[in-house]
């Protein structure tokens, strides 16, 4: 497969090139999150001696962002890089600073072939590190299961090419689609295991958003608390128009061990908005229209401090308006088998209307709870 | 000078066009480094009924980044606005969010005359703010005094063209060169004014930054503490690839109230790292290279979080490890009339060869001291 001697040729994919890749997307994992304004990417370099394929280098971006996959996994590699094949998935970095681009850390090491899921939309890298490589006269082949690992850095993309984070609203419904219970607060609709599951996906989102009638209805903490990941609680952030959200709250209370930004308006209460810096918050400017507070501004402002990832957990109304101004890039349904009733439960109107233009993308049991990803039609 | 029949045309411009558009590049500096990542921009709306022109609506771009300035100043001109003149320190934004892009803003308005200085560099933009202006039939005037508009957006201009921030190294040398007395800690070169000056400029700054050195040497604070300024402190950048900085440091005792960012390499001991994340500091992913923080890579990193403006502060080694890397945008040299001599002073070597890439742009005295500015000859 190695054929140097026509250097860009496309060539077949094997069986061991999906095997290898898969192993490396699901190695991208493991600092989804944790990596800063760089995506959370992995290298895995494999090489053949005669005895079959062997990993002898692993690399994922480091906590930060930096160093990035391909040094690390060339480092472990050593001399044995030298005519192997490396798995990236996402096309290597081809700009300079005061490091090397890892095309050219590949070239180096004297890789014979490159394998590579998805290609970097960063005008810096976008066909520029294929290129190096190629020059260089290894093989490279573009493409493979790139789906599977632009999913795990759609919020990367999305960010480079709109300049706004990619947003997953969570949704958790009764079997018979109430999001809530008339009058209380905090309900679980979900079991263990689907609220497991939400803390998961809190842990590998930069921020989480709610809407100031979820803050206040359910005073919740919006943290990671699964054991061992609570320290990647990530950003919380509430919309909060006039600035209601009390001082005692949980939220207000937690302010200085984890961050929490409050998207108001202009003309909110000064002497409110100080109190709230004093507690330790961060208060986000924001363009209103109505009262309401500019979500697509909102969102341009969040991708320009680096967030990449948000996730929307709720509540009905917040998740409407993320619904109707067509900012919603994925949906996490979770669908309890239980029934609440249509006398006490509280319904979403609208959200059926709108998931019309979304696909089920994953499908999963958790416990009793469904669970269902949707992604946005193209 | 209104002529609507020619939409497009270039014209002259008057003396009260520079005068009014030299005041609203003054009114710009009133939130230059509160904006977020948005520029700090001022507009102008200016009308004449007969008995010469009058100021009848201002705006400047809010704290945070949100209003910008143009809807702000029509607001404040209501229907005085129709048949005016706007003088815009930035041309007016073209993308549309939830609120009407600028541009828009002041076609509604009816404003029958747009004087812009600076241009915008963002691709979303880049004369197509202008081009929306003279659709409607509205005379635009591009570029007055743009080169002085331009020196104030500079931290903005580079972070959109060149993905990194505007680095402005701060010098401070007695009357014979030297920058500080040999084995002594902190001490004054410059006087009092000087120093204010310089916390004026840490206020305006998105970040200060300095090297363990300086750190361990000076115990530095590094905030703002001019009277009323004080909420006004910039971001802390520690260079210290070891972690070597102190938990008992001024800096680290501080960075719960101001914020402390320590840059260190990815072998730096993880205990004194997550000491330090206790102690309220963040800790910044580098790569290094023979033991150095690699600058470029980590100027990347600080504009993709936003930081559009830094201001290096020390001391000798930090200097002109970035004039080395030719990434100083500005340098303020502040010179004191006193000797310190060559046997108890502290001379930084190299300092003069790198100054010759510089021009000489802006002079000044404070009391005894002598001010220079200079700017990266293009």
């Amino acid at each position: 497969m190695s054929d140097q001697s026509m250097p860009g040729a496309s060539s077949a994919i094997s069986a061991d090139d999906l095997r290898f890749m898969a192993a490396a997307i699901r190695f991208s994992r493991r600092h989804l999150g944790l990596t800063g304004t760089n995506p959370s990417v992995a290298t895995l370099i494999v090489r053949d001696d005669g005895d079959g394929p062997v990993i002898v280098g692993r690399g994922v971006t480091a906590i930060g962002g930096r160093p990035h996959a391909e040094p690390q996994a060339i480092a472990e590699a050593g001399e044995k890089a030298r005519g192997a094949t490396a798995y990236v998935t996402l096309e290597p970095c081809a700009h300079h600073g005061r490091t090397p681009p890892c095309a050219h850390a590949l070239v180096t090491a004297g890789v014979a072939r490159v394998v590579a899921a998805a290609t970097d939309p960063d005008d810096r890298v976008s066909g520029k590190g294929y290129a190096i490589l190629r020059e260089a006269g290894i093989e490279v082949v573009e493409g493979v299961l790139a789906e599977k690992a632009a999913d795990l850095m759609a919020g990367y993309l999305i960010r480079s090419c709109r300049k706004r984070p990619e947003v997953t609203l969570k949704l958790a419904v009764s079997a018979d689609g109430m999001i809530g219970r008339k009058g209380e607060g905090q309900v679980p609709i979900t079991g263990p295991v689907s609220r497991a599951q939400v803390h998961l996906m809190r842990a590998e989102a930069d921020a989480i958003l709610v809407g100031i009638g979820t803050a206040l209805a359910d005073d919740p903490m919006l943290t990671c608390r699964l054991p061992g990941l609570e320290h990647r609680s990530p950003i919380r952030i509430v919309l909060d128009s006039d600035l209601r959200l009390p001082l005692s709250s949980a939220l207000v209370l937690s302010a200085s061990a984890v961050p929490l930004w409050i998207a108001c308006g202009a003309d909110a209460d000064p002497r409110k908005k100080q109190a709230l810096i004093d507690a330790g918050c961060r208060i986000l400017a924001t363009e209103s229209i109505n009262g309401r507070i500019a979500l697509p501004e909102l969102l341009e402002d969040l991708a320009a401090q680096g967030i990449a990832t948000v996730m929307v957990e709720g509540g009905a109304k917040t998740a409407e308006y993320f619904l109707g101004e067509g900012l919603v890039d994925r949906i996490a349904l979770f669908e309890s088998a239980d029934a609440i009733g249509t006398e006490q439960g509280l319904a979403m109107p609208d959200v059926h209307s709108h998931i019309g233009g979304f696909r089920p993308s994953r499908e999963a049991h958790f416990s009793a709870d469904r669970f269902t990803e949707f992604m946005r039609k193209p």
